[in-house]
């Protein structure tokens, strides 16, 4: 028995679904009605009124409200959330930021996505860090007297696997990839013991591309050179050469992001707040559950994964079979390199879209 | 006799122009209807069809677009050309990217804003670089032995002058801060001889806050360290630690900007370039000049400027007559530390705006 967040009434918020079995929010998640009227909404207050002083004081209020939002989803505090405009802006943060040297290494995970292994490849090309590559499960043991930084998926984007545990205990600083983590599966960072929590805003909390978030310790934040400075994270802008950083996490602000992006993204974390964030985990993760064992019933080999909300399974062609599903209005992504098609289970998902899945595959 | 461009045609696309007089491009320019009506097609798009491979073929030909677009008016390739998310950002990408250590200089004048100063002093605390700082006019024959970089202003923010001609003929490499240049005044990086060009999107080009551009030229660009690298940057994404980053310019470009954002700026130079973007020019800055002239009329003392597109002028108190200027419907800005009020000046405006601000002030 599924769990009943996923009613219509959730389901007719996001227009995408009404002709597609949308199955891709591990790309990009369904943007709400509600999400794309709030941009909108804030570009003709924009364009009619200019974009002066209360101009800048609503989008301060906007961002003041969004970092909240991630906060409270993140299990932190406010002054620990940056607003940032993706995962990858929040990861290179933090590995670009520690000071780091020639012998020292940073253990990551065999499965880790490019935005991850991007920054890796800075550290190793730029400043001659080892980096050591294990299974994600044996991250934590794999941590050695070099080791400066374990930084590893939260939930794994290939297969939807999980990081272990064991990472609580670690005694080096942990970074964790929360793309596929963030309003996809409970994230509290207390619990997981991290020292940082780069997330998407773009995924499963359905916002506009171009928003995300940072979670840091005040610890480790303390130890993190911030090399880029504007408006958004000095502490008094006008103060020339002596402006400084503003003491809280909002010394890792992105740029400069639109008052209506994130007005977007937090609309989209209203909509889907409303039910409430346990009872949308809880439904997509059986959604997901249920798909995969309806995807082993029918002979499709599925990669190993927890109880995550990601599904993906073994496919002859993945290109093929998913340009194929695309025009038949069925949208799941293929996993390069690997011989899988990835689909993405939300809350707003509902069995008519894993039949519409399997119906296309057989 | 006032050139013709700024036609009641032109000032129609505007919004904020119906019942203010807008005077604040310096900040943020007026966004034109067709800019909010490209991004709200665009989300609307994405909410309807989701966000999949053709979403992200979408965004990256507008993408390629608007690079396009900013490197015709920057008078260089698109290959040259990065999309940032501010003039900020470009600049931290630069002051950042070089190797520069302890006993190094970098030469800056004393009008600098916040984006600037920001990338300076993380220069001076992070890596022990001087910063030699004298007045915009003399930042060429300021160049000395160690100086390692001459980073200024094209146009100063504070009061509309210009940096000086012989930047071109200085032999170490030149940043300049474009946030007041690039749509406001002419501007030819071959003719400037800078090697780096950082500019804005949402000022004088009337786009949506967080876009901008960066000009470098290849051999610069070769210099520069790129720790923070994602799908936007990376030659071969899927690569893993080989992903590489792109040869051009691209490898420069900000990690996640929106399609929605990126329509929104080109639609905004699509408005603007139809009459023509000297036509533009001539017709700011000779609107810009008759409002100097009026100023100094009226008895305000206008501050020290070049034929560019700002007026600053002294004010007994400008942040209070800076909010009630506002009150009446005239918007510009006050400038901190300065005894000055700022009115930045537009194709779009015509001399209704200033005998408003006239009145304003009288």
């Amino acid at each position: 028995m599924l769990p009943t967040v996923k009613t219509s009434t959730l389901r007719e918020k996001f227009p995408v679904l009404r002709a597609i079995a949308y199955l891709n929010a591990g790309t990009d998640g369904p943007l709400p009605t509600a999400a794309i009227q709030a941009a909108a909404a804030e570009l003709e207050r924009e364009a009619e009124q200019g974009r002066a002083q209360r101009h800048f004081e609503r989008r301060g209020e906007l961002s003041s409200d969004l970092r909240s939002a991630y906060a409270s989803i993140l299990g932190c505090p406010a002054e620990d959330t940056a607003l940032t405009s993706c995962t990858s802006e929040g990861i290179g943060q933090v590995i670009g930021g520690l000071e780091l040297h020639a012998g020292d290494e940073i253990v990551t995970s065999d499965e880790e996505h490019p935005g991850l292994l991007g920054a890796l490849a800075a550290a190793h090309e730029l400043r001659e860090v080892s980096i050591r590559m294990v299974s994600l499960g044996e991250v934590a043991e794999a941590v050695g007297p070099r080791t400066k930084l374990v930084a590893c998926s939260h939930v794994g984007w290939m297969s939807g696997s999980l990081a272990p545990a064991e990472l609580a205990d670690v005694d080096v600083p942990v970074l964790l990839d929360g793309a596929q983590g963030i309003g996809a599966v409970p994230v509290d960072v207390g619990v997981l013991g991290c020292d940082a929590y780069a997330g998407a805003g773009q995924k499963w909390l359905c916002g506009p591309d171009g928003i995300g978030m940072l979670h840091t310790t005040p610890q480790l934040r303390e130890r993190l050179m911030v090399s880029r400075r504007g408006y958004s994270n000095l502490g008094q802008p006008n103060a020339g050469l002596q402006a400084g950083l503003h003491e809280d996490a909002r010394r890792l602000d992105s740029m400069s992001l639109s008052a209506e992006s994130v007005a977007c993204a937090l609309a989209a974390t209203q909509v889907l707040g409303g039910p409430g964030w346990l009872a949308v985990h809880e439904c997509s993760c059986s959604l997901a559950a249920l798909l995969a064992e309806r995807l082993a019933e029918s002979g499709r080999e599925v990669a190993p994964r927890d109880a995550t909300t990601l599904v993906s399974f073994q496919s002859p062609d993945p290109p093929a079979e998913r340009a194929r599903l695309a025009e038949q209005g069925v949208i799941l992504r293929d996993i390069p390199g690997r011989p899988w098609l990835r689909a993405s289970v939300g809350a707003w998902n509902d069995e008519s879209d894993i039949e519409r899945l399997l119906s296309g595959l057989a």
